[in-house]
């Protein structure tokens, strides 16, 4: 880990910086200089001037994605700030290109203010054909993502939110294939309700599962306790996406997940024993994600009893990375000219990433594929141009 | 032209866009991902938090300039907007590139109101190491541009204020070298009192010119008239930058330029005839940059007795282009870390420019170099990159 930080520093300090904007045409003559600049480059501008939608046609937009943050939630590292978050969304925005050949860009914001960060959205927007939101702390990042997605008609898309979310899914459908459960038999305690439990929770509810119960640092997320909630927790109580237990004797963890087969935790370092995974239905799945400090560690969770293990570590089997989804996911929605992201593309998205391993090669450190698999891209990609043009035959988009 | 213009659809249909963002390392296994990315990217962040300074280190930031425009004034097509003015500002950050190694990336806003664009720039400033601010319409180019300066501590720099300003000096000073005239015996008239005419001015003002005349749609620009002006034209009277020629008979481009033996028209095409350069002191310099159809045809201008032309056009000699002065100054700005592009900056700019031509190189249809000419970016950035450190050695900067 020492070794990794001085690695790190010294390929960020050897090129000064991870990205730079280059161009796709040549610039060795004045006649290059007449049609690339001025005065042909009139002639495209006319042409947009004519149909808006010949931007497509003549620039850059439709491949280019903003990466939008305002540094309030950057990786584990809280509230740094724009500046000390640029190296993330840098990083971001390398892998959109070296994954999907997105195009990316990093717009780091100098307010954590919401309604500011919503205007200065909309108005950057001409540039970019979409928006993925990144690093901002919840519930803030939810009211952000609806207003934009409602106010702009281009995709926008929080990673936090439904990158987690799609790929922990997929986990879920390859957990279940292995170990022949049904994703409907599934009793699951997610453990934080902020941008990703939130968004795990719903899309889990998506496809069917019924049996979800929320935990947070105020406790169990309980009927009883509503009002204390922000906005997030209380819409997955209405819509009944969170269950309210009612019956339990302490509001805890511990009373919680007991005889429940699957935890999901997005949340914070050791609050999950050996003994609470023993305490759980046999054979559980325990997606411990917290990073880079686990609800248990792996060693923990196996000896406990846990069957299938998810992480968000690279250093161990089953890491649920968003590096997954969200590069196939904007290349498949930009191909198709989406104008949003909508849960039925998050849902082909989490399948298409399950379908990569098939059956027979399914194994309890198996159950999600490799992000340098070629096939993910071209899979998730393929499967969300699919549903976005169904979409569009059904002018649902 | 017709030619041209189906080639330049043709280059920008085929590349869909002129502009990508490519990473500058390699992302091809697990751990060049926990380098780049998580978790590695951890450590640059930390560096930046504890002392912000270090971006400048770690990631892109000092040599990424935003092209900012909200679409108002693009070339000579007037207010077309944010969408349609696109393609420009992508041909600006591919030169950018291709002659200066800056990387740029157009920020095309959509509200055309200056307050809001002001703070729109300062909010998205920490991605960026500069600023150029282009094809914005005045006189609220010139009032963003100076807010701006003012309350962000990187280079901001309105291109089409102080390019037009940079290469036009350039080019009188090798005018008066070949003609062994004085610049302080330059009896100007400027034609156009917007962003590029109000900055010629200053700078011809600043390296010590004390004979300049205004003339714009209003007529010629006469402190009898000054509450009929915008602050541009105010400020350069109060100044003393624009004489107020008070005998005249009429108030009329025909009656100013007589006798003058400077021409620089950035403004509208027909305006000046061959007759009234016949009215001229001998052997006039007229430079007719109007765009694409000057105030006065080359041909006219040579049949009037004009003796050195300049235009705006890279098909005639003495293309008075942007190109020459905006990578150069950056490149140097950059590498010195300036805070802010300032008027000694421009000059040695304009000198640099100049010096490429040899004294006896110089003919009256070569007193400008070409934009493809290696040494013109070599000159310019370390001229203003000797200047700006030669300031922070000063502490005025």
């Amino acid at each position: 880990m020492k070794d990794m930080r001085k690695r790190s520093l010294e390929l960020h300090e050897k090129h000064i910086g991870k990205i730079e904007v280059k161009s796709k045409v040549s610039v060795k003559n004045s006649d290059d200089l007449s049609l690339a600049y001025s005065p042909g480059v009139a002639e495209p501008c006319l042409e947009i001037k004519k149909d808006i939608n010949n931007i497509y046609k003549y620039t850059s937009k439709g491949n280019m994605v903003a990466i939008v943050s305002d540094g309030s939630a950057v990786l584990g590292l809280g509230n740094i700030g724009p500046y000390a978050g640029l190296p993330v969304m840098e990083g971001k925005a390398i892998l959109f290109k070296e994954f999907a050949n997105v195009d990316a860009f990093p717009i780091m914001l100098d307010t954590q203010d919401p309604d500011e960060i919503i205007d200065i959205v909309k108005n950057i927007s001409p540039t970019f054909g979409g928006i993925n939101l990144e690093d901002i702390n919840a519930p803030k990042c939810v009211y952000i993502e609806r207003r934009l997605k409602k106010e702009l008609n281009i995709p926008v898309f929080h990673d936090d939110q439904h990158g987690t979310a799609i790929v922990t899914l997929a986990a879920l459908i390859n957990a279940c294939t292995l170990t022949k459960r049904k994703l409907e038999d599934l009793h699951i305690v997610i453990s934080g309700t902020g941008a990703a439990g939130s968004s795990i929770a719903k899309l889990l509810h998506e496809i069917g599962i019924k049996n979800i119960y929320g935990y947070n640092k105020q406790g169990v997320i309980l009927d009883s306790k509503y009002n204390e909630y922000s906005f997030l927790e209380q819409e997955l109580l209405d819509n009944e996406i969170f269950l309210s237990p009612n019956n339990l004797k302490e509001d805890s963890l511990k009373e919680l997940i007991k005889d429940k087969n699957v935890f999901i935790g997005v949340s914070a370092k050791n609050i999950v024993t050996k003994d609470m995974i023993k305490s759980m239905s046999k054979d559980p799945f325990i997606f411990a994600m917290a990073n880079p400090d686990p609800e248990i560690t792996y060693e923990d969770a196996v000896a406990g009893g846990a069957y299938i293990i998810g992480t968000g570590r690279s250093d161990y089997p089953n890491q649920i990375n968003n590096v997954l989804a969200f590069p196939g996911l904007f290349r498949g929605a930009l191909d198709a000219r989406a104008t949003m992201i909508t849960e039925s593309m998050k849902l082909a998205s989490s399948k298409a990433i399950a379908s990569i391993i098939a059956k027979e090669e399914l194994k309890t450190t198996y159950i999600i594929p490799s992000p340098f698999d070629k096939r993910v891209v071209e899979r998730v990609s393929k499967a969300v141009y699919d549903e976005a043009i169904r979409l569009k035959g059904n002018k649902s988009v």
